[in-house]
């Protein structure tokens, strides 16, 4: 188990704009909302390519900043999200998709029954700076 | 009234994440999500300073990566957004901000009756890729 990902330790990775910018300089953000619960479970970077196969096909097609190539959600778990609406802000330099899940989270961590979660599950103490985990 | 904020046309501008690091390389995206409504209504940028400053205000300070320093929402017009929970992901490089506007909008865009808007105010029609102004 990883501290970062599963620790209570907060340790935030400023240089990510830096690294990303470095790999593919080409990518917005993008927040993914479940369209039923409301939840933000993940903000990920798209390009035109993805941008445009994600519409084209309806569902969740990122792109990867660390592998730097396209990031066909679910494409080997079947953990596929479809893509029901897709919102732009005023400067067109950011998107919000409404999505829906085949079934289960988003992240690659698993909560201890083992299921994938979502990638907003630990929160911050405002006075210790800790991370409470709210999907152990 | 500009085009690009207020028209139809999808323009999106891959180039902001180079910008952005260009800029200022020390920071992450934050979505921030109205905690009453459930509404994404900016994703914006933040780095150590406006962060830290945040949760120790207990209101949205961000980092505005067109003029390169702290963006204290609301500082002028009054329109503070208090920042009630916030959430990292696994790999710690992004945040999710639960707020609560003091009043209104968070953009610098209005509707036609001088609200300010969201910032998700348009919709992208899957098939025509025009935007349709869901609060216009």
């Amino acid at each position: 188990m990883s501290d970062l990902e599963e620790g209570k330790t907060l340790a935030l990775d400023f240089d990510k704009i830096r690294k990303v910018a470095e790999n593919c300089p080409d990518v917005i953000p993008v927040a993914l909302q479940n369209s039923d619960t409301g939840e933000v479970i993940l903000i990920a970077y798209t390009n035109k390519k993805a941008f445009e196969l994600s519409l084209e096909k309806g569902r969740v097609i990122l792109w990867s900043t660390s592998r730097n190539e396209l990031w066909e959600k679910g494409k080997t778990s079947g953990e596929t999200f479809n893509l029901l609406e897709a919102y732009v802000n005023c400067e067109q330099n950011s998107l919000v998709y409404k999505v829906r899940p085949r079934r289960g989270g988003i992240c690659h961590t698993k909560n201890r029954n083992g299921d994938p979660r979502n990638c907003y599950y630990r929160r911050i103490d405002f006075g210790s700076r800790e991370l409470e985990n709210i999907n152990p």
